[in-house]
C-alpha cells in the first residue's frame, strides 16, 4: 500500500494537501474508500491519479462540492455558491491574491475609487498558479477602430493554462492580462469607429487582456449577441463553437452519415462538437471523457469511452473501418493513433496539445516529448492511404492570419443555429476573477463539463462570515441538488 | 557545341535516333535550327532536353505531326491520321510488335479467327517500352457480379507509365494487361448479375486489364454513359474527372472566391480541374504547363506559367497571401513548395508522383529522391499555420479501399454537369493498341494536351502503302489544320 505521506511529497501542491485536516489523517486506502463513498470514483490505478483525485477533493471540499451540484439549468447557467468558511489553504491563497492587489511594481496602479481604474487578472511571469493575481490597472481607452467593452463574462480555455506556462509559440512578454474571449456591453468607440451603439450586448475576441473589467478590441472581433443569449453563454460560445464549426465544416467536410471521434468530449469544444454533429443527420460521435462525467454527457455522443482506455481498439470493435473525422486536442501519441483510425478520405485535425501540460509548470520534458515525438507524416503515405491531416488554431487564424471576415461568417451561421435552438453553450461553472487559480486547477484536472467562465461581477469567495450573504441564494438550493443525478440536470444539451 | 553522336550515345533510343535518315546527318546545332523552324521550339537547355526533342521529332515525322493537328473538334474528338509511309525504325518496332503476337510462352494463345480470343496489350515485365506488346489472349468470361464489356476506348494515364516501370506500391506480377479505365458496350453479364442490359453503352473502371478488346469488371465499377458522350470522351472522363472532383469538393472544400494551383494544367486531370473550377463563381486557377501548350490552354486557367519557372515567386507576385488549394501530381520538392504557398486553412493535395519517372525505366535514384526527400510534415506545424495536407489516390480508393458507392455518387454528379454542358473531356489523341509505345512516349514527354486514348478499333499504323486507304479521310484535312493555331481548335474547352 502506498504511504499517503509519500504520495503527498510527490504532489506539487503538497503543502495544501498535507495541511488539510480532512486529508492529512487518512491512509491511502482510507482515501480511496472515501473517494468511492463520496463520489463513486473507483480506486485510482496510479499514484499520479490518486494525487489528481485528492486535489479534486480539496477543490470540492467545504462548499465547492455543493457548487458543482447547485442551480444549474438550461435557462440559468450554474452559479457557484460560497467557498468554505473553513480557512483552508486554498482560500488563504485567494485572500493572499486580493490583499496583494496593486502591489506589483510592473503594473500601473491607480488609487481605489478612481473611475480610471479597473480590476484585471495579471500573469506576472510564466509558471505556476502563483504567477496569477488580481490587481487594479489603468482603464484602457479605445483607439481608432476599437470598441471599448464593459466585460461581464470571460471564457477560460485549456490554452490559457499553456499561456500561463509559456508553453506556446512565440509567447508575449509578461506581465500580461490573459484571456482571449469575453462578453459584455459596449461602453465607448474609438474615433471614426462605427458599427456598434453604446449599450450593445456583444461577444468579442481579444488578443490577450480579456480577463478584466474593461477591454478594448478591434471592431472586426466584436459581434452583437443574440437577444436570448446570456453573457456567460456568449463567453462560452465564441472560441469553442467557432473552432468546432470551422473544424467540422470548413477544414473537414462533415456530411450525413459520417463519424467523428473527439477527445475531451466533456470539455467546451467537445460539447460544441457534439451539438454541431447533431445538426447533421446520422452522424456518429465517438467521445472520450473521464468516467465520472459519463452519466452527465452520455446523451450528447453516440459512444462514450473512458479517457484512460485503449480507444483505438474500442472504436474498431464498433466501426472496424475507423472514423471519418478525428479531432485531437491532446497531440503526442494520439496523432499516430488518430491517423491510424481514419477511414479512406478521412481527416485528422490537431487543434491543441494539452498533453504538453503535465504539471503546474512548464515541463521541458513533456514539451519536447510532445513536439518532437509527434509522428511526422510522409505525404506519400497519405497518398497511398487517402488520408488528410490538418492543424487548426483559431487564435492564429484571428490574430496572426487576419481571417476575421471568414470567422464573422461562421459566427453568423452559429448565431442562426442558436436562435433555432439547435445549439446552446454548456457552462460548467462561474468564478470570480479572484478565483482564477481554482478555476485553472479545475480545467487542469479535467474536472469540468463544458466551459469555465470568469464572471467579472461575481464577488470573490467570501473570506469573512459577513460576506457570505451575497451568495447565499445559491446555497439555499443546496439540498435539492445534491447527489449524482444532478449532473444530468446541469447538461442543457440539445437532443 | 555538343556532338550529336555523343548525344545519341547517351540516348536510350540510340538505335532509333542514329539510324533515322532524317536525324543522322545533322549536327546538334542544325537539329536545334530544325526544331526551331519546324515547331517553334527554342533551343534545348540540356542534353537531356535535346534528346527528348529529337525523340519527339521522330514521333512526329512522317504524318504523326499531322495527326496531332487534324480533325479535332468539340463534337468529334480528334482521330489520328496515317502513320508515315516511310519505314522509320519506330514503325518497324510496331511491325515487330504485331508480328510477335502470340509468341510469348506466358500468354494464353488461341488461333486467329477463333471467337474465344481477343487482342490485348501485354506488359511482359517491369521496365522500358520494349516490355509492351500486343498479343492475343483468351477471351475473359464474366464471373458472378461481373459485366463483360466489348471495349471501344481506353484511357492512358501517367500512372500507367509508373506501372510499366514497376514504380508503384505493391505492384502485381507480370505479365499483365495494363489499364484502369475503358468505355464500350455490354456484351454479357455474370450469373445472377443485374443492373445492365446487353448493348448498354458503359464507362468502367478496371483493376488492370483495360487495354484489351474485351474486359470483365465488377458491376460496381460500371456506369451507363450519357447519350451524347462518345466512347473516347468516356474513356477520357472516368479517372480524370472523378479524381479532380473528389479532390476539389470532397478532400478540399472548393467554394466561391477561392484559388487553386494545379501542376500539369495541360494534362487530363489539369484540364478537368480547370473545367470544374469554372463551375464555381470567382475561382482563380493558377496553372503550370510547358510553354508550347500555352496558346492552346490559356483560356482554361486564370494565370498560366511555364513549368520550368519558379512558380512560387510568380504566384506570390499575383497573390502574396498564396492560394487555397494546391493540387500536386509531381511530388518531390514541390510538396514543400506547395505547402509554403498555402493560405491559412488551405489544402495541399498530393495525387501523384510523376517526378519519380525521369527516364524510360525505373530509376532507383529518382525513386529514392522523391520518396525520402519529400519533406515530412510535423502536425504541430500544421496547427500553427492552419494548414491541411492530403493525399489522394483514386485507384486505391476504388480497388483497395472499396469506396465504389462514394465514387458512384460522384460519377452521377459529373454526368449531370456533362449533360448541362458545363464540363467536357479534352481528348488529346487516339492511338491503336499497337501504338501504345508511342502514346506512352508522348505522355512521358508531356507532349499531350488533355487525354491520350487507346482506340481499340483503330487499325494499327499501316505498314504497307495499301493499308493507308483506311485512314485517308483524316489525312485529307491535313493542310487545313497545319500551324500552331490548330491547337486552339483542338481544345473543346468550356468557357
Amino acid at each position: 500500500m502506498l504511504s499517503l505521506k509519500h504520495v503527498i511529497e510527490e504532489c506539487q501542491y503538497g503543502r495544501v494537501v498535507a495541511s488539510n485536516p480532512l486529508i492529512g489523517q487518512y491512509t491511502t486506502s482510507a482515501i480511496q474508500d472515501l473517494l468511492t463513498s463520496l463520489f463513486g470514483i473507483a480506486s485510482p490505478s496510479s499514484k499520479r491519479e490518486l494525487i489528481r483525485l485528492i486535489l479534486r477533493i480539496l477543490n470540492l471540499e467545504g462548499g465547492r462540492k455543493d457548487q458543482l451540484q447547485s442551480r444549474a439549468s438550461p435557462s440559468s447557467p450554474m452559479k457557484p455558491t460560497d467557498m468554505a468558511k473553513e480557512g483552508t489553504e486554498m482560500t488563504e491563497e485567494t485572500e493572499h491574491m486580493i490583499e496583494k492587489n496593486g502591489a506589483k511594481e510592473t503594473e500601473t496602479v491607480v488609487s481605489a475609487g478612481d473611475a480610471k481604474e479597473m480590476r484585471a487578472v495579471i500573469l506576472s511571469g510564466f509558471g505556476g498558479l502563483n504567477k496569477l493575481r488580481v490587481t487594479k490597472k489603468a482603464m484602457p481607452e479605445p483607439q481608432e477602430g476599437e470598441v471599448k467593452i464593459r466585460v461581464k463574462a470571460c471564457g477560460l480555455n485549456f490554452l490559457d493554462l499553456m499561456v500561463r506556462q509559456g508553453n506556446i509559440d512565440s509567447p508575449p512578454k509578461t506581465p500580461l492580462v490573459p484571456g482571449f474571449e469575453c462578453s459584455g456591453i459596449v461602453e465607448a468607440m474609438g474615433e471614426n469607429t462605427k458599427g456598434f451603439e453604446i449599450g450593445d450586448r456583444v461577444m468579442a475576441f481579444v488578443n490577450y487582456n480579456a480577463w478584466a473589467e474593461v477591454v478594448c478590441t478591434p471592431l472586426d472581433y466584436v459581434y452583437n449577441m443574440p437577444d436570448d443569449m446570456t453573457f456567460p453563454e456568449a463567453a462560452a460560445f465564441s472560441m469553442n463553437f467557432v473552432a468546432a464549426y470551422m473544424m467540422l465544416f470548413e477544414v473537414a467536410n462533415l456530411r450525413e452519415g459520417m463519424s467523428v471521434l473527439v477527445h475531451s468530449a466533456g470539455g467546451g469544444v467537445g460539447q460544441a462538437v457534439a451539438q454541431l454533429c447533431s445538426t447533421i443527420p446520422s452522424v456518429t460521435v465517438f467521445g472520450m471523457a473521464s468516467s465520472f462525467k459519463h452519466e452527465a454527457i452520455k446523451d450528447s455522443v453516440t459512444h462514450l469511452f473512458d479517457r484512460n482506455i485503449d480507444y483505438v481498439q474500442e472504436v474498431k470493435k464498433i466501426s472496424p473501418e475507423g472514423v471519418d473525422i478525428v479531432l485531437d486536442c491532446l497531440s503526442g501519441e494520439n496523432t499516430g493513433k488518430g491517423l491510424g483510425l481514419l477511414r479512406p478520405l478521412g481527416t485528422y485535425i490537431l487543434y491543441g496539445s494539452s498533453n504538453m501540460v503535465t504539471g503546474e509548470t512548464k515541463s521541458f520534458f513533456s514539451l519536447a516529448k510532445s513536439w518532437w515525438q509527434v509522428e511526422k507524416v510522409n505525404p506519400i503515405k497519405l497518398y497511398e492511404e487517402n488520408k488528410v491531416i490538418a492543424g487548426f488554431s483559431l487564435l492564429n487564424l484571428l490574430f496572426k492570419q487576419g481571417r476575421c471576415g471568414q470567422v464573422k461568417t461562421v459566427v453568423e451561421k452559429l448565431f442562426s443555429l442558436y436562435n433555432q435552438k439547435k445549439i446552446k453553450p454548456v457552462v460548467d461553472s462561474l468564478w470570480a476573477l479572484e478565483e482564477v487559480k481554482e478555476a485553472m486547477q479545475r480545467i487542469h484536472d479535467r474536472g469540468n463539463i463544458g466551459k469555465l467562465i470568469l464572471d467579472v461581477e461575481k464577488s470573490p469567495t467570501p473570506l469573512m462570515a459577513s460576506d457570505s450573504t451575497e451568495t447565499s441564494e445559491a446555497g439555499e438550493e443546496e439540498e435539492e441538488h445534491e447527489g449524482d443525478n444532478d449532473n444530468k440536470e446541469r447538461m442543457p444539451f440539445i437532443q
